[in-house]
This record gives C-alpha cells, structure tokens and sequence, in this order.
C-alpha cells in the first residue's frame, strides 16, 4: 500500500458512517450525537467534527453513502414479473437498516430539517424507482404486455404511493405474497391493453 | 325555552370545540393549551376542565365532532364521474378547517398519541372512504363500465394512497384537474372491463 494514511481514513469514515446508521436505528434521531457516533466507531469526537460539522450533515452524508444502490431491472419476460421485482426491491431498501435510519429521521426530525432529507428521498429512492418503472413500461410497451398510454406520470406513483400508505395506514411489512396480490389486482390490470 | 341551561351547555361546548380546532390550526397540537382554547371560547379553564380532563380527551372529541359527515355519493351516471365527486369529497375534507387540525395533529404528536389519532382518522376517513368506493365498484359493475374482478381491497386503496402521497412527496393540493388527470390515467384503466 503506498497510501496508508488516506486508506486509513476512508476506514474510518466508513466505521463512523456505519456507527451514524447504527446509531439512528437503535436511539432514532432526536438522541443521537456526535459522541455516541464516536463510541460506535471506536474514535473520539474529534475525528467525527473534523469531517462533519453537524449531526445533520454527518446523518446526510451516512444516508447517502448507505442507502442501496438502484435496481438492476432484468427483463423477467412478463410486466408482472418485472414489478414484482421493483416492488420486492423497495420493499428490501424500506426494510433495510439504512431505510430503517431514514424513517427515524423523518419521524422524529422538525419540519425545517425533514426537508432536507425529503431531497434525499426524492433523489436517492423515489426518481430512480420512478425511471426503473418508466424503462419497464417502455419495455412492457415494446413486449405488447403494456397498453402504449400507460406512461403518464400518474400511472408511475401508483406503487410508491401504495407502498407508502399501507405501511403506514395499515402497518404492512409487504411480504412476497402482499406484493404479488397488489400486482394481480392493481398493477397488470392497470397496465394492460 | 324549557332547558336554558342544558342549551348553553352545548352551546358553550361547540365554542369550546371550535376553539380546539382553531388552537390547533394556528398554534398546533404542542402549543395547544387548555388556557388557551377557555381564551378562544370565551369562558374560564374550569369550563373546559369539567368537560375534558385531558387536551388529548378535548382533541379526539373536538375532530370527531368537526370533521365532515360522509360523502352521500350520487350517481353521476358513469364511474369516472363517480370517482371524481369522491376524490373531490376526500380532497375537499383534508382541506377543512378540521382536516387541517387533524394534520397538525398528526404532525407534532409522540408516537404513542399518534396511535389514538391514527385510529380517529382511520375510522372517520379512511373506512368511510373505502365504504364509498365499494359501493360506486358495484354500481358500476351493475351499470357495465366496472370490471367484475375489480373488487380487491388493493383496487380500494389506491385512491386514498395517491392522495396522501402526492401531497406528502409532491406538495399537491389536488386542484379539480388534477383529480381528472389522476382519473383518467390511473382509476379508469384500473377499474374498466
């Protein structure tokens, strides 16, 4: 190795950014701090204020570096399989422990600093789980499985929106068997010509 | 009048909800005082006191006794135009005075109140909702424009999904076009034959 020293310290970003997520999970966002990020990480609170100067900004950059990556959306030969797949990968990021962290935030954080972190939202899960979708309609489209005026925008918040509510409303964990009804009785009747 | 006092306990009572649901529009659910909604009824703290124990007892009764009576939904002669009164009904109550209130409420407040809230909510909007979409499924299953399969709880939740998603991730205010559109795109494919 000739660059220890840097090495070094991309470990132990990533140490304290997996102690901010852990953090998040276990106390929530109201009672993390710096110095229980530290102990998590086995650092002082120096080493996590010379690279974060907040907590907010510290919990930005944890959710950012940890949420999932996007969905690779294989063609599974039919519209129902391929949503199936998009629903059982939103499912697997809300259930994740970074997607764990996130809900913290929003349901503790005030309004000013929920902002923020809709942004993130937006950027990091719902826009890419808006294009995945688009690109299986486009597929769908082209297969004959998809009706050709099945691309409004509409049609695309169908599934976070349900994901949402039901999560909320009816405190649903989406198991497999949830997600496939929700596609048999939502998603293919609403897709096909 | 024979009952003059029994008559100003409930006029006294409807000043003291309606200024329940004021205190919680203006201030919220944390700065909501019992001194303050006596303040905006005009009457004594003791007044609210020998009626409510609690702000969260005076909260659940003031919402349950301001939030809109359910929607009588009239035939409008085809399901798209159904639909449409409904979501404009839903639309029209999450915009109310009380809606509002019950927004703030959901807002601020602990977990552990939100559970009571939720279920207010839940039993008057989301199941009366529900209901009313039901029975539009048949009507429109009876008049030929509503598919027979069309009657999974799935089907019934899309409506609501979409409006609390929309206005929570788009800000949406839901303007009559709006509901069109979602309509169009979205209820219309999912529902016909």
């Amino acid at each position: 190795m000739v660059v220890p020293v840097r090495r070094r310290g991309a470990e132990l970003e990533g140490a304290i950014i997996d102690a901010a997520i852990e953090q998040l999970c276990e106390v929530g966002w109201k009672s993390l701090t710096m110095e229980g990020v530290a102990a998590g990480a086995h650092t002082g609170k120096a080493a996590v204020y010379r690279r974060w100067s907040s907590k907010a900004d510290l919990v930005a950059d944890a959710l950012e570096a940890r949420l999932p990556p996007l969905l690779e959306a294989s063609d599974t030969g039919s519209i129902r399989g391929d949503l199936v797949q998009l629903c059982r990968w939103m499912r697997d990021v809300m259930h994740s422990r970074s997607g764990e962290a996130l809900r913290s935030v929003l349901h503790e954080c005030d309004s000013t600093g929920v902002e923020r972190f809709q942004g993130l939202i937006f950027n990091r899960l719902v826009r890419p789980s808006a294009e995945v979708f688009r690109l299986l309609v486009e597929r769908g489209i082209t297969r004959g499985d998809v009706r050709a005026d099945a691309r409004g925008e509409y049609v695309a918040d169908v599934i976070p929106a349900m994901m949402m509510y039901r999560s909320k409303v009816c405190g649903s964990e989406w198991p497999n068997s949830d997600i496939e009804e929700f596609a048999d009785q939502v998603l293919v009747p609403l897709l096909r010509g």
